[in-house]
């Protein structure tokens, strides 16, 4: 569990309203705080009312994702250590009109503000509504980045970047995902990755094992990303 | 040119932290803003510095868009009459790091705020940058409609739905655009388009012309959309 004290410190890091909100407000928001382990892909969105809470995320990786009634998933963005996340909190945001799914993809440690009453805090206080859009803002901003990814980036690119970021991550030379889970994170089909990955064997960039995708010479990947 | 009594009650209606400026800052912020008429296909998107105003759209429909350096052009969201644009004015939203096209779909009459002024009002009243990160939190969830669109609608069906929504809109039952402006609204190639349109001819759904497409079956074309 953690202590007070951590807590407090660790609030008023990332609640840049902490300093607008009573004494008596801080009080409640800490007794409204749950400190939960999720274990690695455990699905984090909420269920109906889609108001899972607010999460700080203390350590592990949070994806947040689309699928489509035929299963076709979309990766929007990541959210790591020290971040937030409000989506999961659609409730507290009126003018969000969609859901988005949250997979724990790994070992999760998070802290989980009660969403109903995040959502009356910045009812009452603007600093704590003007809060949750700006971090909404920086969400949007990630979602572009991943539209300008999918869209405009050919899918040797984006394969080529996602082995980069995922050895630089993990600080190791070999990325131990299937061809299913890539095609995922990419927004591509696995028939693709295979064939792309494939090409890039043949090229001598990678080596292919049941383990994974192992990378052996970086440059040359660098060099096929751009 | 606006009168001063119809910019009020504009500025009234639409700004919704309107009643927490100062009386001051209420006659600054008329003296900031200019009525401006652009002509069908102006664009309307910033220089360098992506801060081209705040627009409050009086008629026509302002298109925006995001297009990669090859030329591959995505349609994020359209605004009509009463609707504000604040992604023209980012650097107002400093946690917006992306930049987007925007482009006068048809001849338009707006509302341009000055976006040094409405940066520096909004720098110094959290009402007025919240209301500028909760408009930005609209255009958020019409990007996420048109990714599942994009992403998780056949091309069939995306194209039906737009023919429906373009003679509805019109009020017609012709739609007088090319093959090549279509697959820019509907994220697809022109050979894509042509290829569904002959189909839809064959089923009976539309007749195919110089002028446009003319929709002849629109019961039909309704149960292709779904």
């Amino acid at each position: 569990m953690i202590q007070n004290g951590q807590l407090i410190s660790l609030l008023e890091k990332s609640f840049s309203f902490w300093d607008k909100i009573s004494d008596l407000e801080k009080a409640a928001l800490m007794d409204n705080i749950s400190d939960i382990k999720y274990e690695k892909g455990t699905c984090l969105s909420g269920s109906d009312d889609s108001c899972a809470g607010v999460f700080l995320i203390r350590s592990g990786t949070l994806r947040v994702y689309m699928l489509s009634e035929d299963g076709k998933d979309l990766t929007l963005f990541r959210l790591n250590p020290g971040e937030i996340c409000i989506l999961s909190a659609s409730c507290v945001l009126k003018l969000i009109r969609f859901e988005v799914l949250i997979e724990a993809e790994t070992e999760c440690r998070i802290l989980v503000a009660n969403a109903n009453f995040f959502s009356d805090l910045a009812a009452r206080n603007v600093w704590v509504e003007n809060f949750s859009y700006k971090v909404a803002a920086e969400r949007f901003s990630d979602v572009m980045e991943a539209i300008q990814r999918i869209f405009f980036l050919s899918v040797d690119k984006r394969l080529a970047n996602f082995l980069l970021e995922e050895i630089e991550r993990n600080n190791t030379n070999v990325v131990p995902v299937t061809h299913e889970q890539i095609a995922r994170y990419i927004g591509s089909a696995r028939e693709v990755v295979s064939r792309t990955l494939k090409s890039f064997y043949v090229l001598g960039a990678v080596e292919l094992s049941r383990g994974g995708i192992k990378i052996v010479d970086k440059k040359l990947l660098q060099s096929m990303s751009k």
